[in-house]
């Protein structure tokens, strides 16, 4: 609903996707196709990530897809001369394999966005970028509820790249006037998220697990609280950014430089409703039938724990006019639903 | 004399000097030799920053110099393998270079550290790493005075990569149990500094071109606010903080993790005392008899300017029981008169 009274903006526009076969990428992938928009998914397919060909097959003939990396400087550049916008996601995504391999995660996350920005610099038509930032960021939350000034804090190599990564935003947006947007999404769920391992977006490996017969296990007491946004959802705020900062190019009245105002923006997106973990995993337990487990917390894990994260989603409601609408039974059946009928595709 | 007080503490331990030969690093190599320290300088000495071999000539035979890049792993593992500390100041230091070759700077600053950091995990010595961290890193200040608690608006690429490093620091410490503090260094200026381009340490680079008998330019109306540390001072904040976190090393009783606390420590290092930039230079042009002139900003120049910079300094004077002792009028004319005796050796 909210869609289609945006839908007249991109309609039309030439988008770049980045990580656009992966979960938020290929969502949105579906979404600007609908809306009439002229799509290019740039995606290394890199095995351990969440890249799936399934993801975007029924868009066959529908959009290009670049089989490359955003570290190709060459290729992003040709990509960029001809954009009207960027929604950037390629990234490597796992908390855990940022602190075994720091060197990887800082060429993808902190060095692809410098390239996506250089790319951006150089293109005459000076490109939006909405960036896809997280509540990993934040890390171990200095207060709550988190707002966008919260002091980050990150607890892991992602974190504090997926964080330079926003200020390198910040820094091109200021010194060479590119619109960019961070969108600071909260854990994400739905279809078309990988299911293979572990590693990122816990929920829907639970309910990988649970429809293949396998126990749920929760470390600790899983009191932890969390904020779960529903996949459409979070579109729907890519869509409101995109909307936003093409109509909003230069509007921070308080940081003027050289005549000029900057165009840099972070909002967090989430749902506004905070559920303690283990709660999630009762409930995917019950729609599927699967059995829960307490186990304790593995090292690796604990230590780049956060603890509770409560976000402020003032901002996106005010100035992006946005708010997730879907309630978590709804997208948790939602999403068990496109599993079931889907699931060999992301085994 | 607060140098004496704290002697004892490092003599004997065998101390690596990353950037040793530049300027923070030099003169606190010469602190330490002073001090009976085992001390070893690495430096890449790379013409287009701060090193010097005329900053340790008079060290002759009383440290190592291992001429070498922070970037290189095996180098750098070798060496933390046997170091009871790091104190770390190998950086890209020019904020305008950091925009013209962002890449440079992501090696040196975020990467660099990084091998500091993996280099020390895999230490058996758990080596403390003393980092040169940057006002650099607050940027466009969003309050004043900046705290430690204040959120970080870096407005160059140095300012993030700097950030991202101490950011580092802060996880490696969470998670690997490496003592780590970061000394957020306001402008230093004095002894031992690099003379020959103005694209960093700009008090410094006014007094070169005064004792050459070149007029002094200041941009715009250099009221902005600035806090100028004397170098002296500087070094020992070092020492204190050496000190601090070879006595204290798990003290933050707020963070705990797997019954482990985390010994990672962020302080604001800086005179106390703020100036408009206009009056330092006009001090500069008293005492050398220089000639001032007023000039309009250059565009990259003021495309990062930060604007006013006020430093909380009260914590570095509550924990580290550290504080600046040198007026800016000694400390100024104690600089000029070592560079009237020694320009030669920095031009």
């Amino acid at each position: 609903m909210v869609q289609q009274i945006r839908m007249n903006h991109l309609t039309g526009k030439s988008i770049l996707i980045t990580g656009g076969a992966g979960f938020l990428g290929s969502n949105l992938a579906h979404c600007l196709c609908a809306l009439g928009a002229k799509v290019r998914v740039l995606d290394s397919f890199h095995p351990d990530y969440g890249a799936n060909s399934f993801n975007l097959k029924s868009l066959d003939g529908k959009l290009e897809i670049i089989k490359d990396s955003i570290l190709n400087e060459q290729r992003v550049t040709s990509l960029l001369e001809d954009s009207d916008g960027v929604f950037h996601f390629a990234a490597q995504c796992s908390h855990v394999d940022s602190m075994t391999d720091p060197w990887l995660d800082l060429e993808y996350n902190s060095k692809g966005t410098l390239v996506i920005l250089e790319a951006a610099r150089k293109s005459k038509k000076k490109p939006f970028i909405i960036y896809a930032g997280t509540r990993a960021q934040i890390g171990a939350a200095v207060e709550t509820p988190v707002s966008e000034h919260t002091r980050p804090n990150p607890t892991d190599i992602y974190g504090v790249n997926k964080l330079a990564a926003e200020m390198y935003g910040s820094v091109y947006s200021r010194v060479h006037g590119i619109p960019f947007v961070s969108l600071r999404f909260t854990n994400c769920y739905g279809a078309r998220h990988q299911m293979k391992n572990p590693k990122y977006g816990i929920l829907n490996w639970f309910v990988s697990l649970a429809l293949q017969g396998k126990p749920i296990k929760v470390f600790g007491t899983g009191q932890q609280l969390r904020d779960y946004l529903y996949v459409e959802d979070a579109v729907d705020a890519m869509l409101a950014a995109g909307k936003f900062i093409s109509e909003t190019p230069k509007s921070d009245p308080k940081i003027q430089i050289s005549g000029d105002r900057i165009s840099f923006y972070v909002f967090n997106i989430a749902s506004g409703r905070t559920i303690p973990f283990v709660d999630c995993a009762k409930k995917i337990a019950e729609y599927t039938g699967a059995t829960l487990e307490m186990v304790p917390w593995p090292k690796d894990r604990e230590a780049i724990e956060t603890g509770d994260f409560v976000a402020d989603i003032s901002a996106a409601e005010q100035i992006l006019k946005w708010k997730a609408s879907t309630s978590f039974d709804v997208g948790l059946q939602n999403t068990i639903q496109f599993y079931k009928e889907n699931l060999k595709a992301y085994l």
